[in-house]
């Protein structure tokens, strides 16, 4: 799906990482969310809630899941989920533009 | 307004400046679009199409519009318009989000 349509967008960006990391909050009429984001290059960790649903839309990282030795090689294209309550590592190693979806389980 | 109703995201970013420069496109049911973005701390020029409003949500930037030799200091709630078919030059010093209207006169 190229686009969403129908939604709530929150004006204001979220920022991790100086920057770095941002996106955008949107909410569907069910009550579900997702954000947009823009990774830049570089190494981050980040933690979950509920279960998530990491769409890369275009770029280049490595993905390490909390409990896991192994890197995983995610493009544009791929995506991978992250358990709730968990967390995962990144290495960004070209702009990521990402979608990701609060899974309810 | 903290939040926009009822429109349509594209889901893949817009992206400038090796990604230093970044934005999502909303279309709205007018037919009117926005795109919300953010800027990191750098130097950049744009050109315009249509006469845009640039509303600061937050960061800090020096603004030239063309054909002035003045420097506008902008900051976050404050907003600038720059003309159709013109350009504008930007100095953040603060990592920028926006919102961007383009303005059909």
């Amino acid at each position: 799906m190229e686009q969403f349509n129908n939604v709530t967008i929150l004006k204001k960006a979220n920022t991790y990482f100086d920057g770095k990391v941002t996106s955008r909050t949107i909410v569907f009429n069910s009550g579900e969310t997702k954000t947009l984001g823009i990774m830049m290059p570089g190494e981050y960790e980040f933690g979950t809630d509920k279960k998530e649903l990491m769409e890369i839309l275009a770029g280049n990282m490595e993905v390490q899941l909390l409990g896991s030795e192994d890197w995983m090689t995610i493009t544009g294209g791929q995506s991978f989920e992250v358990p709730r309550n968990s967390s995962f590592k990144l290495k960004v190693t070209e702009l990521v533009d990402y979608c990701c979806s609060y899974l309810s389980e």
